[in-house]
């Protein structure tokens, strides 16, 4: 996390703007309160996404090719968690059970007709919930990321990141819990403070920048 | 359900070994308790898979060669959970929490290597979902199989499938809940009558004979 | 359990009406599955009770005139809940966040104006945990039985036992979960088959007839 | 929340030495931030309870008499849970699960002998848990403080506060969730930032302190 006079290329993070009736987004929030900040000499580019299946990867895409990051990180809301969720596997499958903000509910089509049926992130992920521990920034890793738009761009992602293979850029996904202002008016529901959320965003860019080969630690789950 | 004097073919239903320190397994259980019935023409026959990485695989593989089925549904214990969870994708990784009946811990290994990344089931989730729901049995779709033996069966499953593609083999995965006796051990934890679980995969078994285009029926996650 | 030939008393066991849309109640089905057995010495006298505030407990009421009981046990849905919960106090609060069968929806009210703040249960909920997990009966005990039509039976319960001191007759309440049919419904919910309630039920009241002095075992919670 | 010159009176807040293998307890972390702060014209002065069963009512009790507050508001630590608690009843009943700092593991103990078996929170929790929902700070009415440490405390502080009923000193009990860095190493547990439990209890208490007569809003629990 130390700061360097020149930054050696730029880490594209993106967040979500509200949905469900939501009247504002912790990733988006999150991810923006890091926009310009420099992380192990990379500068990171926060980038908003609309929650809408038929422009959120357009969108994801013109911001790679703008931005032309090391790494990208795409951040969503997953309310009811109550962790930092590092995510694992993108496939490709939309289920909407709610519609987009533009009233799209797609039901069990792919992200990308005759894609593959599912990506792995290419983040090293026991690296990052073990640096997390370290910063004592409650997280966790998860074997799923749904089936709506939060998948849809992860799965998008990492399908562009790997038909560019050679570039060598690395995506992953990371689900966070509510804000303390949403968690309010949902009862029972968990939460976590957006610059909390910041700061494992942080911890999270820094080691996906500076691991190369994953540590070994188990993290599965027996269901 | 209608028992026929000649059954067309057969269904192999698997259930898993005792592990994690329990007596019994309710897969076995309740998929032993169907072993010989006939349900939408053929006959099921119930096949017992040990809790270890190393030959689960190779036995599944030979009952599938010894029984010739229609259909493959192997059926696994998911402490914890409330309802029969009928799984979606099987992701080619393996993380071990916690080590298999004979020791082994491999973590962050692929079912196959070199396999793709993950396999869909083949099996019609949507109308099995609704069948189960008109039959006041509890169940939900799953997203993940978890990172266990469970989802290494599941993925040996449709990849030895897919790879005998022609054939036109369905296969897919169930999760069950703790049996209340298991639960009554276990604080806090959900269970479900070992007769519900089989009178549930009677259900599942036959809405997958019975379906050849799955419903469209909205059935996903946010997250 | 042994059945004998002339009971030597009553057991009156309550199950509450259909409530909050549904069409059953399984607390009604499991108590009135045992209406009329004899359980160590004492025939079991099924009543149900209306899920309505201006009413349940003048029923009840009626029903211990009538039936002249060595124990009461009242037992109610605990939608949710996963296991048979052994209520172990009632608080003299109604605060209904639904409205009753009648519409009444009292908030922050007394059941009893000016009786005390709280009757602990006079069954001995530990013998009876530990007799439910013997016999493989997923149980726990439970510290608040709500504020509702429940909570008030259980209170009304208790303090009509308790004016009628001398008599020595003992009283208690269990929440089950949801059946299997009606979880069905519930996204997520967990269940407990009638019939594993109705075992347990016999369990609880074979253990509350035959034990005078409650076992010592740690059964709280750290909140 | 507005300071004045001159405080009019005191507000006792304690919080808890850490237990249970922990090396910190946020409940004593976020009252203690607190100290000395002045709220609603009330000076708050922050005391640390021990998490023993022989001294922490006798140290309260101390702490009252030394302090001679307007208003008391114990906080304790639940881990697992995800919101700020507003605990609405306190029972007559000690039954440990695991032992407290100092080995004593209490069972089925009254908390004092011969005293009622509850007593009811003097505390507005209506109007505080509306007042938590508009300040964006996650909420929730609880109808069980649990049978350990914070239960013993939340009923002796309203037994002794009973006792001297005229001065009208009203008191009552919150149990908040792990702090982020706990739950960093608890899996799966939900957490609220330090400074977020804060806000809440300064909001708390200065709802207390300006609210007579409670708001009658629906709160309770079907069970």
């Amino acid at each position: 996390m130390s700061p360097q006079r020149k930054p050696q290329g730029s880490v594209l993070l993106t967040g979500f703007a509200p949905f469900g009736g939501e009247t504002g987004n912790p990733s988006w929030d999150a991810v923006n309160s890091l926009d310009g900040e420099v992380v192990a000499g990379h500068r990171i580019v926060a980038r908003r996404l609309p929650v809408a299946f038929d422009d959120s990867l357009r969108e994801l895409n013109n911001h790679i090719d703008a931005v032309r990051p090391a790494l990208v990180l795409c951040v969503g809301l997953a309310g009811g968690r109550s962790r930092l969720s590092i995510e694992r596997v993108a496939i490709n499958l939309i289920d909407a059970r709610i519609a987009d903000n533009r009233g799209a509910q797609p039901i069990d089509l792919p992200v990308i007709a005759g894609g593959p049926a599912a990506y792995f992130t290419t983040l090293p992920v026991k690296a990052m919930l073990a640096a997390l521990g370290e910063a004592g920034i409650p997280a966790e890793i998860s074997q799923t990321a749904g089936t709506y738009v939060c998948n849809q761009v992860f799965y998008g992602l990492m399908h562009v990141l790997s038909e560019r293979g050679g570039a060598g850029v690395r995506g992953g996904f990371i689900h966070i819990p509510y804000s303390p202002a949403q968690a309010a008016h949902h009862a029972g529901a968990a939460s976590l403070a957006i610059d909390t959320v910041a700061q494992g965003l942080r911890v999270a860019v820094d080691t996906a920048l500076a691991t190369t080969l994953d540590r070994r630690i188990a993290g599965g789950a027996e269901h």
